[in-house]
């Protein structure tokens, strides 16, 4: 076992404190890695919060992890000791079922679905239609810590040209965008719009513009529109009723990426004949959708979960070749339980990922 | 003009009563028709009640209508006096826009967007960009009468294998289904869900079926079970809750054909990856859906507005060629409250056509 530490909420109303844990030692065909760095995803909120009713504690997040591979398996062959690597949001899946088959891990219709970074299956034992646990890990432990281990298979390269601290988000953020984009694509000349102008939006925008797309950024906060027109997007307020009534029918393609319950009526008359707004954002009931604005202009509500690997990995390379990646703010793990406020208040600009190598075993209990 | 009868209500709160009105004569490129059946869709209801707060009184609903050609303009080419010809829910359309110009009349993107068989443009001048009204028609009395001067373009040929009373229904009910299940791409060996089991339901499933899809009919009634089984369908209680976890992830496509607000959450769960459900029945507010029901296995909520012309042929001879039809009860127009209050309790199996041989001028006020 490696002796490992980290910072994990106890129960959905404490803060994350210091942690002392044990991970297994890597299998033949796993990582094990340094972890350097890890974003802060507003789903390890939720989560931490346990505002999808599924959280298993203690809970320690961080599906944005970037890090120095420590270690390898006897049967390794992808990685070497020393390579900089990427984990997003999920370490395993069933690779039995028909879109693990076709490389869609996102969606695995296996009995646990995939194995989230943190928090185990997808689809714990209670709610398998076996019974049981497939992968024999009910709580995974995600990267705010020191260590991870995981398949060689679900371990991302991290090109020389990302900075690491810079990567991090776009193993979940920057796939989250680009993976819808891509399905229902996005292409040169395409009008764009992105709702919500976050950690998801900032990613969203900037890879819709390497994508040729005319970017429009819809944000509720006026300071924001500045940072729109700085990354060569449109900045619209979601108030600004003249400004949507001009933009009818106007978009090939929206994505929402609000991270809570929100309206898309407001949006949907935005969209062109026979096009799609997708919802990246919310994995919860939205407000209720008027048929009026979607059938008459055979429109379409959609959603999209993440990305799968191979997603994930041409993301980092886009974002590699185009120059582009989140704008983000370094944090000490110290100061987490403050990120987590001022995410939820919208205050950042416009990820944190922490430092991990401020984590130090004097802290643990 | 030409001295002309039906039936109308005066207000959201009248029962239809017999009204005498003048039609305009054909014009050059025009067809008059004397109307022989007319079908009663939930929509006339929906008019006639002001459920849409856009009605327009007097309002004469009706647009499944079915008759003989007794006169044409003198540029009329399409259309000859004596042939049985049809007209669904569309009498023009600005013909200028994108959507017109592909031959998506009923997408019409013009200022008043398409002009309705009855109850006038879709955009009223009140709401068109313009302020003006370019049909210059406000209220368009529809099927309920005894004639009707159509655009020889927007009139449909009824091909001899169909009876006229059996195509009525074909030019919406048919239509509206058939539309969403060509542009989605239903095939043979598909599995197609149909929800509700109604006018639109029966012609939905007949429709599928002739695909060559494999067909489940989801009903609240449950006599209605033999009656899926009877057309070669598996019939399901909504209420079924075995049933439907039994069907999780088995659907290609769904439908949904029910009139009035509902809740698509028991549904999403059955569609397959990557695959669409579409609402043609209710034109307003649905109930809340779930986002994570659609995001996990990346499916999309569409909706569609009746069809094109050019897919209106087209069924009318898929229909004649497949050898099928709605199941209709005929009724006389003097019956035609009555026969609304049994629409509104789904009593109706599965659409009533007027015959309008039974209106008489005698009962004119």
């Amino acid at each position: 076992m490696i002796p490992s530490i980290g910072y994990a909420a106890k129960n959905s109303f404490s803060r994350l404190r210091p942690f002392a844990f044990e991970r297994e030692e890597a299998g033949a065909s796993e990582v094990e890695i340094a972890v350097m760095f890890c974003g802060i995803c507003h789903s390890d909120i939720h989560q931490v919060k346990n505002e999808w009713s599924n959280t298993v504690y203690p809970c320690m997040p961080g599906h944005e992890v970037v890090g120095r591979v420590t270690r390898v398996g006897s049967a390794v062959s992808r990685h070497q000791v020393g390579d900089i690597v990427g984990v997003g949001c999920m370490i395993d899946s069933c690779r039995q079922c028909e879109p693990c088959r076709a490389g869609d891990e996102n969606y695995c219709e296996g009995p646990n679905s995939w194995l989230a970074t943190y928090n185990g299956p997808m689809m714990p034992a209670k709610m398998a239609p076996t019974g049981t646990n497939m992968y024999a890990r009910d709580n995974t432990f995600g990267g705010y810590s020191d260590t991870l281990v995981v398949k060689e298979d679900f371990v991302l390269k991290i090109p020389a040209a990302l900075r690491p601290e810079v990567a991090a988000p776009i193993l979940c953020a920057g796939v989250t965008t680009y993976s819808p984009m891509k399905h229902w694509g996005v292409k040169t000349g395409d009008r764009v719009g992105i709702i919500g102008f976050g950690g998801l939006g900032d990613m969203a925008a900037k890879l819709a513009k390497a994508m040729g797309a005319e970017v429009t950024v819809f944000t509720t906060t006026e300071d924001k529109l500045a940072d729109a027109e700085r990354i060569g997007a449109r900045g619209v307020l979601e108030s600004d009723q003249k400004a949507l009534k001009e933009l009818m029918l106007s978009f090939d393609f929206i994505l929402s990426t609000i991270p809570e319950k929100h309206d898309l009526n407001p949006f949907i008359p935005l969209l062109k004949r026979d096009s799609t707004i997708v919802v990246v954002g919310a994995l919860e009931p939205l407000a209720a959708v008027n048929n009026q604005q979607v059938a008459f202009h055979r429109k379409s509500v959609a959603g999209s979960l993440i990305g799968n690997l191979a997603d994930t990995q041409e993301v980092l390379e886009f974002c590699a070749e185009h120059g582009i990646g989140p704008d983000i703010q370094i944090v000490p793990i110290q100061e987490v339980n403050d990120a987590y406020k001022r995410v939820e208040k919208g205050e950042v600009r416009f990820r944190y990922v922490i430092d991990m190598a401020t984590l130090k075993r004097e802290e643990m209990a």
